[in-house]
């Protein structure tokens, strides 16, 4: 093992270069205008898995393709399934970004640490290769695997993942994996690895309200008509009351409470509501007053509104009631909260709410259930122990409000558990411009699958 | 001038082709990327104002330029001066135009009447060629004109007319007219002509919140940071309170009471609810609760939200939680409300709604007042008449919801009245996709002009 992270250090900058080509290629799952790049990056990780053994394939959906690859060579250790995805999110506003979101580069940040941006260049592209990365060293160095390895990189992760449980039921009888690691997490803090161990599901919906039946100008029509804006904000005004409790009937049932030991336990590792909302600018936790922000981010439900649009929006002013406006509305869920009934009991809330002479159209996208991963165990304990030895920092147990669906698919399918173990941070601007991933997180990170992987071997399956 | 009425008849055809030509140029004014197109329309102008005997040239101010012209020949009659605006609307939602907004075209209606469709038929480059096409036919005709005209025509009336103050002031001296007419209104209906004698103010407002200071995961940090969106949602729907009065301290400071006399009088004319409502898809009217729908748009203020935008509005779906989030919010105003004290008390009624730990950002767009023009007097009688030879109805006197903040410019500027002479009808969809303007609109409208001008010739000044 001590070649293989030899090998890691001293061939870095190579495995950097792989790692700029994947991200240079505009995977965005979202804008189907973007097929064709994720099908390109399909392609990029099919030929880099063969060339260290895996024998690999890309697999038709009806949307973006799945890779599918395993290890060729025999081993007896168990069979680990590792799950990541190379689909990413879209990139506007584009004026944000210092540079082009798909022409990565290196930068030296404040403390004088290298960082590497780009678009996906956390989520997930920089996290996926950490552990290919980990796989090709131990090959290029060894000739071998330590434990058989699937690896499924799926193209619609930021985009509703709705093509994946089918493919996972169709591999259920051919494939019979021990247990499953992902790798698009952070850390608990820039120095202290975590696993994390609770996952919020998600549902969202795009709510369109419709009032006139064409735009109207709002001169000779302002105060009597309806405009579908105002009906709107009232809408999402509703959705909260003044307890920041969210009002749709049923809403919290399935909800657990959250153990005493674990809320203070995050205090300890210094998850203040300052410290978590300073950086971003902000003072005081929103949302459920009865809760701290971490609490509210890990292990509460929420109602988020992550769009919104009507009339006129360009520059200047335009006098006009439009037609219709819309909004883009996601549920993260707890414990047992059911998704589907949730999508039911929001539809029905505005349906209700609306005014009679107006109407309203849905559009779904994704529904998954909050995911819970045992806090105990032999293979835990492994991974624990192995992230702190390349860390040096006890690793913590921790919850993230980011859904990531396929562990409730995985446990579905094959019966079997997720580990999280993800080395970004809370600072890399995921989901926004100037995306980051520690140049430390990725090498280390690089570091700690070849550890996990070695640690693994002689687990009992 | 029965020849004249017959020289209209007859030349009709190529009054529409002028008409045409006019509405191929996109003078959008309110989109930077239209300013040559701005200036396209008002050499149009200048040159066609020039073929029959006007001297006319194009003013520059700091926007787009004004066309001012005048009549070459001596006359005895009094000196008017009409205003109108070669700018038009922008055109989005584009999707929703049966053709191209800047190709017009004449298409039969359900009712078999020629109809001429295109961006600015209507409002207001149809109505302004009523005017200038009676201008035309005079001159072609007799080689005269029955009174003094001066024509100033403007290109920001859509987007805020910010320019046009100045330069009326810099005319002060000069132009010394007796009166002004404005052909920017509608009918009382498609066969009742009208005379619009109360015009709403305008105040338009920018709002952006800023909340984070970036774009967030709404995974990580969903519930816990602040949503400028919900923040957005919040402060619109707060706007109103449950009988639809608008909550801003003293906002209706100044408004009038309405006679009970002008009441019943809409009624007479068939002003229902229903009247109003219904051609646009709608029932119930919004807004107060205590007024009907006509009594709302021609002498109620008004709180409109003409556009919102925040997040992601794309295809699919992002789970972000923005930065910031705007909207953009117009104010009708009638009788003495004051535009200035508007705009500070809605300012500090949202720096009071938001949280601390937000900002805001406000751009001013515009701010007018009400306008009134007197009930009676000679000259309205001798309009009233002219309109009731053409027409064939008496001729009503009504309100406005639009705003037409050039009345209160002219009366500071040269002490006179207005009378608003408009032809357009309720449903010819100005500022919104496929404008129309009825061909009986431009014919009658033409030779209603005509009529006026020559009922003007005696009046004493």
């Amino acid at each position: 093992m001590e070649a293989v992270l030899k090998y890691i250090d001293h061939e870095l900058s190579d495995a950097l270069d792989r790692l700029f080509e994947l991200l240079r290629i505009p995977s965005i799952s979202a804008n189907p205008a973007h097929a064709q790049d994720c099908r390109k990056a399909a392609i990029w990780l099919k030929d880099y898995l063969e060339s260290f053994n895996f024998s690999a394939k890309i697999c038709e959906t009806p949307g973006h393709p799945i890779v599918m690859a395993q290890t060729l060579s025999e081993c007896s250790g168990p069979h680990i399934l590792f799950y990541g995805h190379y689909d990413v999110q879209p990139v506007d506003p584009l004026d944000l970004w210092t540079k082009p979101p798909f022409e990565p580069y290196i930068k030296q940040n404040e403390q004088g640490e290298d960082v590497i941006f780009g678009r996906g260049s956390s989520d997930d592209k920089g996290q996926i290769l950490t552990f290919l990365e980990a796989c090709r060293a131990i090959y290029k160095t060894t000739g071998q695997f330590p434990v058989k390895i699937t690896v499924i990189l799926e193209g619609e992760e930021e985009s509703g993942g709705e093509h994946l449980p089918d493919f996972l039921a169709s591999q259920k009888e051919s494939l019979r994996p021990d247990m499953a690691f992902i790798c698009d997490t952070d850390m608990a803090t820039p120095d202290v690895p975590a696993i994390t161990a609770m996952l919020r599901g998600l549902v969202g919906e795009e709510v369109t309200i419709h009032a006139a039946n064409r735009d109207l100008h709002s001169g000779l029509y302002g105060n009597a008509a309806r405009n579908p804006i105002q009906i709107l904000s009232e809408l999402i005004a509703s959705l909260r009351d003044g307890q920041g409790r969210v009002t749709i009937p049923d809403f919290y049932e399935g909800v657990p409470d959250i153990p005493e030991a674990i809320r203070l336990k995050w205090q300890d590792i210094g998850k203040t509501n300052d410290a978590l909302l300073s950086p971003i600018g902000l003072k005081e936790a929103a949302g459920e007053k009865a809760f701290k922000a971490i609490e509210q981010t890990w292990c509460r439900p929420s109602c988020e509104i992550n769009g919104i649009s009507g009339g006129y929006e360009g520059p200047g002013f335009k006098t006009v009631i439009p037609a219709k406006a819309s909004a883009k509305i996601s549920f993260r869920l707890v414990g047992n909260q059911d998704p589907l009934k949730i999508r039911k009991n929001f539809r029905q809330f505005v349906k209700d709410f609306i005014p009679k002479d107006c109407s309203v159209e849905f559009e779904p996208h994704g529904a998954s259930r909050a995911s819970m991963v045992s806090l105990e165990g032999p293979v835990l304990e492994k991974v624990s122990n192995a992230l702190k030895d390349e860390w040096q920092y006890e690793t913590a147990i921790v919850g993230s409000g980011g859904a990531i669906p396929v562990v409730g698919d995985l446990q579905r399918e094959f019966g079997i558990e997720s580990f999280l173990v993800g080395f970004a941070n809370v600072d890399d601007c995921i989901h926004s411009p100037n995306e980051k991933y520690n140049l430390r997180s990725f090498h280390k990170g690089i570091r700690s699958w070849v550890r996990i992987l070695y640690a693994l071997r002689d687990v009992n399956t």
